[in-house]
Parts: C-alpha cells; sequence; structure tokens
C-alpha cells in the first residue's frame, strides 16, 4: 500500500553491523555494553567488538553483566586501545589472567548484578550504546530469550540482565538470526525501547549456558554437604509453607535442592517462591507443585530456558526487579539462599572472584545482593580444595561482607555467624556439628598448612563495589612467577 | 526470625493514605499522577485529593491520564489553588464545564496518550509522586489489574497508562484494599518501581469502566455505518491474513468488528493482532483464533479485563509501547484504526474534545497516535447528530491533523482523503458510495443549516499538542449565554 504518512516511520531492520554501529552514533571515549546470558557460548562481544575495530573507534567502556573464556578476544581491543575501561559482575578465562597481570591501565569495576542495575537506572552507569543478543525479536523489537512460534534450539530462557540495558541505555541495538512475527507478545524487552535491530548469523551457543559452575554434582563431598545444608535448613525453622529460597551456583548448592525436595515432599510444604539462576531442578519441582511461582533472571541449563516459555508463572525478571537496592527487589523477599565460595574468612567475609593465586577467576553474580536480602545466607564450601584453603584467616578479595552471611557448611562441621545466635541455638538443638569459625579455619589450616601470601605488586588491577556502590575491596596485579 | 539484616529494609505497607502522602516527601508546586482505568468508576483521585487538602498543600500540577465526570470534586480543590495545572488526555462533565468557563488561571494541557508517555519518558512531564490505585499488589508492589489468586470481582484489565507513571515518577505510590501473596508475578508494575503501598478502602468501581462510550450499539444508523466501514476496509486490500486492527470508542467503531468478522470467516483470514481499548468482542475473536494477539492498554470492558488475566496472548502493554512516538511503539505497525469524530472538517481534521458549544466534553486518548501510525485510519461519523452538523468547514479544536485521516464513513457515502488516491479508486471499484468531502459537508448543511459561530471570549482554557508535544490548537474560554 502507497502510504505517504509511513514513509517517515523508520525501518528498524539492519542486515550490517557495521551499518547499525555508525547509524548509533557510536563514537571514542563512549560506554558500551552487553549481557551475558549465552554465557559461554555468547557470540556477540566478539563479533561486535571486530566491529567496532574495523570502524576505528576506541577508548571505549565496555560494560557487561560478565566476561567469560569465550571473551578471550578482548585482550587485543584492549591491546590497541579499543577498549579502555571495563564494568563487570566477573571475568575468567585467559583475558581474566592477563588483567590480574596487568593488561589494562585503569582497573575494572566488578558490581553485583544489583549494583549494576542500579548504577544504570541512576545514572551513574550511562551506557550510550548496548548491543544485545535475542534469541527472538519482531522487525520492531518486541524481544524474548525463546520464541513463541515453535519450541526453537536457540534460546537462553530469561533475558534479565538485558533488560536493564534495554530500558536505560540511550541507544539499544538487538542481535538475532532471523525476525518473528509481529508482535512478538509478551515479550521481556519491548519495542519503544528499541532502536535497531541487526540480522547475524549467530549471536551464542545455547549449548555453552551449561557451565561446570551449574552441573548436577555426583562428588561425595558435595553430596554430604547439600544434605548437610538442607538439615540445616530444616532445622532453623525456614522450612514452613510458603518460604522462599534461591539455589547460587555449584555443585553443592544446586544438589541443596534435591534433599530439600524430600523434606519438603514428607513434610507436605510448598515454596511461595524460588528465585534467581534457576535450573531445571527447581523447574521440576514448580511442575510438581513444590514451588508455586519462579522468578528467572538467568536461566542456568536449557531445561529452564524452555520452562520460561512454557510455563506461565516462571517469570522472567529484570536483574533491578532481582536484585537492585534502589527501592526493593526480590532478594529482599528470600527466606534463604545458599550460596558458594572460593574462600571465607573467620568475620565470616567471602571471596568469589580471585583465586588462590590472587588471579580474577570468578564473578560476584548476585552474591552480595542475595546474602544482604535473604533472611538467612548459607555458604557451602569445603574446608579445603587440593592443597587450597577454603576458610582462611582473610579473604584475598573481599566480595561479601561478614556481616551478611549467616551459616557455613563445610564438610566438617557448620559455622554460624557469632550475630546469629538465634541460629546457633536452633542448630546445635538439632543435634547437627557445631563448630566455631575459627576451629574451621585451624582444621583447614591444619590439613593443609597456611598458606604463603600471595606475591602482587601495588597496582590496582580491579575495584570491588558493594551493592550500593561503594568501594569494598581492590584487587591488585599479580607478580608474575621469576 | 530475629534478623539483624533486615531491619534496614523498609517496609513498604501503609494503612493511612496521609502517612505515605507525608513521607512521599510531597510539596507545593509538585506534579503527582493518576491513571484512568477504573473510568467513571475512578476512587483514588478523589480520596488522594481530599488527604492533599487537609495536608494543606497547594499549588500542584495534575498529570492524569484522563479526567472523567466523577472527578468533579476537583472544582472545588482548583478554586482552593490547591491544584492549579493540569495535564490530561481528556476532561468531562461539570468539571469540563466550569475549566470551559474559566476556571483555572493556567490552561489544561491535553495531551494524546502516546504524547503523554513519551514526555514522561524524555522528562518533559516529570512526576514527583504517582497514585496509582491496583487491584492487586503484594507488599512489595508487584501490582496488576486483575488477582492471579482468584477471579475478582475487583478489576479492571490492563493498567497500561499507570505502568509509564511506575517506571519514571520519582515516588510511586500504589493504592489497593488488600494484599496478595508474594510474589504477585508475573505483572504489569515490578516493585523495583514502587515506594509504598497504601490499604485504602476503595480505589475503584468496577462497573464505571463500562461507559457509554463503549456499549454495544442497535442504533441502525450506526450499525448501518459500521457495515459500511467493514465493507471499505475490505475494499482497500486491507483484509489480508496477518492483517491488524485497532477499534476506537463509539458504538459504530465497536460493531464494526462485528461486521468484520463476517468477511473474515467467510475468507477463512485471520488477524495477527487488534491493539488498544479492548473489548469482549475482540476477546471472543481472539478466543475463536481470528485474532492471534492482543495488545491491551485498556480494557473496556469486564470481559475484557478478565481476558487480560486468562488468555496468555491477551498481553498487557503500557501507553508507551502503545503509543510513543520516541522510538516505535504497537500504533505503527497497525493495518487499520476504527476511530471516532465530534466533528471532521473538509480537510479532514478532526475534533473529538469540544462540543457543539465549544465546551470541553471528550479526551485526544490515542486519537492522533493510531491515525498517525496507521497504514489506513477511518473516521465513522453521521452527518448531524441532531441539529448538529459533523461533517463541518472547521473542527472548533483541531485534535488529529487532517493528513493522519485516510477515510471518512457516513451513513450518507464515503470520502477519502485526496491525498490517499489509491484508496479512493479502490473503494470506487468495489462500487462503495464515494463522495468527495465537501459534498458531505454540504449535505450536512443542507440538513441542519450552518452552525453559527460559537461565542468565546479571548482567553485560553486548553492547549491542544500533537503526539510530538508542539502546539496544535487552543481552546478559548466560552462566553456565557447572556
Amino acid at each position: 500500500m502507497n502510504n505517504v504518512k509511513n514513509l517517515s516511520d523508520s525501518n528498524k531492520v539492519f542486515y550490517d553491523l557495521k551499518d547499525a554501529i555508525i547509524k548509533s552514533g557510536l563514537k571514542d571515549g563512549m560506554t558500551i555494553s552487553f549481557h551475558h546470558h549465552f554465557r559461554n557460548g555468547d557470540a556477540v562481544i566478539n563479533q561486535v567488538m571486530s566491529v567496532i575495530a574495523e570502524l576505528g573507534i576506541k577508548n571505549l567502556k565496555l560494560a557487561a553483566s560478565s566476561l567469560i573464556d569465550v571473551h578471550e578476544p578482548l585482550i587485543e581491543y584492549i591491546k590497541k586501545g579499543i577498549v579502555t575501561k571495563i564494568e563487570t559482575s566477573g571475568i575468567r578465562g585467559k583475558l581474566a589472567d592477563e588483567i590480574s597481570n596487568g593488561l589494562m591501565k585503569e582497573p575494572v569495576i566488578f558490581r553485583s548484578h544489583g549494583n549494576r542495575a542500579a548504577a544504570i537506572a541512576s545514572g551513574e552507569l550511562n551506557i550510550d550504546v548496548a548491543f544485545l543478543g535475542v534469541p527472538s525479536t519482531d522487525c520492531r523489537g518486541n524481544a524474548n530469550g525463546f520464541s513463541w512460534e515453535e519450541e526453537c534450539d536457540l534460546l537462553c530462557g530469561s533475558i534479565g540482565y538485558a533488560m536493564v540495558d534495554a530500558k536505560w541505555a540511550k541507544k539499544t541495538i538487538l542481535l538475532t538470526p532471523q525476525l518473528a512475527e509481529y508482535p512478538n507478545t509478551p515479550s521481556s524487552i519491548t519495542e519503544d525501547q528499541v532502536d535497531m535491530i541487526v540480522l547475524v548469523n549467530n549471536i551464542g551457543d545455547p549449548k555453552g549456558i551449561v557451565s561446570g559452575a551449574t552441573r548436577y554434582t555426583k562428588n561425595p563431598k558435595e553430596l554430604l554437604m547439600a544434605e548437610m545444608t538442607a538439615k540445616v535448613i530444616d532445622a532453623v525453622g525456614i522450612l514452613k509453607n510458603n518460604f522462599s529460597m534461591q539455589m547460587g551456583t555449584g555443585g553443592a548448592s544446586l544438589a541443596t535442592a534435591r534433599f530439600l525436595k524430600e523434606i519438603m515432599v514428607n513434610k507436605g510444604i510448598v515454596a511461595s517462591f524460588a528465585l534467581g539462576g534457576i535450573t531445571q531442578q527447581i523447574v521440576e519441582m514448580h511442575e510438581e507443585g513444590l514451588i508455586k511461582k519462579i522468578l528467572d533472571v538467568q536461566s542456568f541449563d536449557l531445561g529452564s530456558a524452555h520452562s520460561a516459555r512454557n510455563n506461565r508463572f516462571h517469570t522472567v525478571i529484570s536483574a533491578s526487579q532481582y536484585a537492585s537496592s534502589l527501592k526493593t527487589s526480590a532478594v529482599n523477599s528470600l527466606d534463604v539462599v545458599i550460596l558458594s565460595a572460593l574462600e571465607i574468612d573467620t568475620s565470616f567475609n567471602v571471596n568469589v572472584l580471585t583465586g588462590s593465586d590472587g588471579v580474577l577467576r570468578g564473578a560476584i553474580g548476585g552474591h552480595p545482593d542475595t546474602a544482604a536480602g535473604a533472611k538467612c545466607s548459607i555458604i557451602i564450601a569445603p574446608l579445603t580444595r587440593g592443597r587450597i584453603p577454603t576458610v582462611v584467616k582473610h579473604v584475598d578479595t573481599m566480595v561479601t561482607e561478614g556481616k551478611y552471611i549467616d551459616i557455613l557448611v563445610t564438610e566438617r562441621g557448620i559455622a554460624v555467624n557469632p550475630q546469629r545466635k538465634d541460629l546457633a541455638e536452633m542448630i546445635m538443638k538439632a543435634g547437627l556439628p557445631l563448630k566455631s569459625i575459627d576451629e574451621l579455619q585451624q582444621m583447614a589450616e591444619k590439613m593443609v598448612g597456611c598458606p604463603k601470601p600471595i606475591p602482587k605488586t601495588n597496582r590496582i588491577v580491579g575495584i570491588v563495589l558493594n551493592r550500593n556502590g561503594e568501594l569494598l575491596d581492590k584487587v591488585y596485579q599479580v607478580l608474575e612467577e621469576q
């Protein structure tokens, strides 16, 4: 139809990423953003950066919800001065090694998922152009982490981190392999937030979503701790009708769901909601009627990604609704969260960011958000991992403050934060093996000795912010081995 | 559970509206906002204003999505200087009469639904405190226009106008008669947008949603025009698989759906989506598989309100996703919109705001947004109403510019905008009674004579903005009858 009215109605669809980037007005010194819902399968960051490099744009701040092994090519873009600042929840792999060894002039800013959402909403972190890979969008930008048209292999379920970027970025560009029929509703991202849609061959491999951190454990030590954790949760009176929970990543915390389920079935208890990174196990409990609702900021496996499409009360939520501290968010209504730790110290401070060699190797994620929000936060961690102690006198990097951690479950006993005498009493009454955190630290030390201080330089390579955006800790450049 | 961590986690629930208003920091000169999803059943504006009056706060700007007969008490608050500025999409009843007669010192700003959403998002209209009545919310502010817990009598379906206010207001206060179980998900408004929740006895009467403007017509003239309109839509080639449509309010435009349905069934055509104010008729077509998806910014009757809860592809959308001109919105993907008019002139300009006496009596609504966005916009209007001509030489108040109107259907013939020769040709080929707009105007004049100019003063009582927020027309104070 020949329609004079719609001539000015700009077409949003581009077939060349380069054209879209030029049209976005991206310039030296600006901030670009990405999400990590495809985790190690992500194909967007490297693809976009290669075009940006081609265009000769430099000095960018890259604000990703997280960076993973697959983003190793960023090393070259940093060396060339194309990326000069990074904000992220975590970094892994070769890129993390290089940054720990002094690759960047500016320290990386590490934010929790909740703080990232708050910083974007408050304008503290201003995104000029967001590049968001989406499994489905129509030609106007109504987008989802799955396809309504048919059950598709290309999906990531929730696109909760991307929802924040789409809402606040000055320009939002979606990348997708093909267009869905209009309107692609209901949708997590809506067209009034979207400037351009670029058709690309590949946005990511859903197989990359399932990582080691979210795989089902058969490790007997992890299973022992998981069972103990379920007993702790039962002992402290959380397991009542309408309780709520979040399971962090890590074999033991995921396995806890299995043991909880047994107790719930035996006692006839139904949970009001499960929050967070969602796994197939949680989905099964929802489908069996044991969990009324799921709030999903990130689908941790393909089972949960499909469920976000198929189960009406499995709701995709934004990182803001998940964990922002500006008003309230779902973390504030959590009864219990199960989290992991690379290190936990005798003041209950937790490190999930740097390894025993001081090198970046993890992600803050929602760790401090959920720990601060939940009525009871539980760390599951073995006393030692190989020759490396987990329970230590001082964590190498503070990510979650001890005042937010209530209980530590190890394979050798349970420690309770002294500020939670109420919990300690209940755990003792239940006959569970209560220890002091100092005892656990000393056991670890006996087993593997006292670790030597990590040799570091004075140069700051990372800044860790707390969930309110205040300085919490610094990560220093490691001293290269001689 | 005694939990030191959550002491700082502020409780959002208030039992006294006064306490909430005080806590919001509302002060003289600020802007407050309201939605009109309960239409003439609304109980929020009068309730909130009475407490504000009690608190002695003055000089407020009241930004409502629309004002209706029930808001007559505002007259007193205006007289007392409590409300000194108004922005709205429309005004009706006694309040409208008084404003037309010079009640306010400042002219009322009239915005379309799309322009209101854009003005709020761009910061042109800054809301300090939004007061939003919601049929259901949990204690954190996850809110809907219906209840998930059970089919409830208290519902309004979509809360699409309120979604914009909740997203952008500095403080958002929800009013509700009782709290739903947490989490009240999925939800149209999310807790990260909400500051306070006030439990009140009454937020509105759902029976007030169905007004004269949305009732099913039995008027033979309206039915004739509706049937003609369906034939026009068929004639101009819109009725293809995956076409999209919006029916405005008004008996004839709503009745058009019935005749369209017959043609669709006969031809085996399925629509991709229906947009807008949604009625039971549209819901039935969706449930019968004739319309794949519904995008609902406002539920026009209780049938559609229930459907917004029960049909997964009946999606509640915000006024921004509906009609904002900032990026794109659903109106840009409309094939056809059926609209009404109080007056249409020989340049196809439309007035839906002031009556034949020059007095305010209507609402802009989404009229200019949908007319500008749709590939084909059709006005249905009788040549005359009683002794008042509808087709005139010059509209009293311009609300939608003639360049956005394609076709006028009257009971005496069809006129096509000269810029749409393509449409005129197809209508002629189909043997439908094509006339020029001047012919129709002259017929009207013959029937009821040429109306006398409306006696007015020089004082401006209203400013009509176009959908981009630019001045389109002015409404003048009427001269009181001698």
